[in-house]
């Protein structure tokens, strides 16, 4: 496996994760992930999907509901072990005149030829 | 590095968090961590707190406040990389009579001798 050297590539994997989102691009979506029984994602303020079938469904349901916010993403922290990078950030959503944020912990699995999302882990920033 | 081959030290590693927790004990919560600039912490509807000086000092002051609440913990699943593992579960807790529940994600790396937490990344289920 030819891991990627830098934190460049996860940065990448991480923006095409909330372009992806942001344009309800439902195929650069598919593409950003891991697409295996270890795909998790916990949407803000549910509980986890596990695996990628329930994982896939939920994108589906939420890029084809319209209304994709404006996500402006800050505070980018990322660490690297090897094969596996995790990404922290703040997810500040603009939809409709409504804000909203959310904090993220995303995990990245480099698959021999680049990074791929294996875990999406966002919960609601209150107050 | 010797790398536990099972997924039982991830799951007595992720155990000795939310027992250190229950039981407001500092000395076992300081032990859990990896005590670095790696050590990432979000308390549910929060934003992260980065590093080991600002993770110990919000721990200090929770475990400190009174009031620990039961945590029962459901749907653990846990993911090894090598060295790197990840756990999801549902922290479901009880406290004066009041019942929350938060979804979290817990990385652990292993540092040789066995697993500790790098990240604590929770955020409130909501409705």
């Amino acid at each position: 496996m030819t891991v990627d050297p830098s934190d460049a590539g996860v940065s990448d994997a991480n923006a095409r994760f909330y372009d992806a989102l942001e344009r309800a691009d439902l195929d650069q979506m598919r593409d950003v992930w891991l697409r295996t029984d270890a795909a998790v994602c916990a949407h803000p303020g549910r509980t986890p999907l596990q695996g990628w079938d329930d994982v896939w469904a939920s994108w589906e349901a939420i890029l084809s509901s319209g209304g994709n916010p404006q996500i402006i993403i800050t505070e980018e922290r990322i660490h690297r072990r090897g094969g596996i990078a995790w990404v922290t950030a703040i997810e500040n959503m603009i939809s409709g005149g409504h804000t909203g944020a959310a904090s993220a912990l995303n995990v990245f699995e480099h698959d021999g030829e680049r990074w791929r999302m294996v875990v999406h882990h966002a919960g609601p920033v209150l107050g």
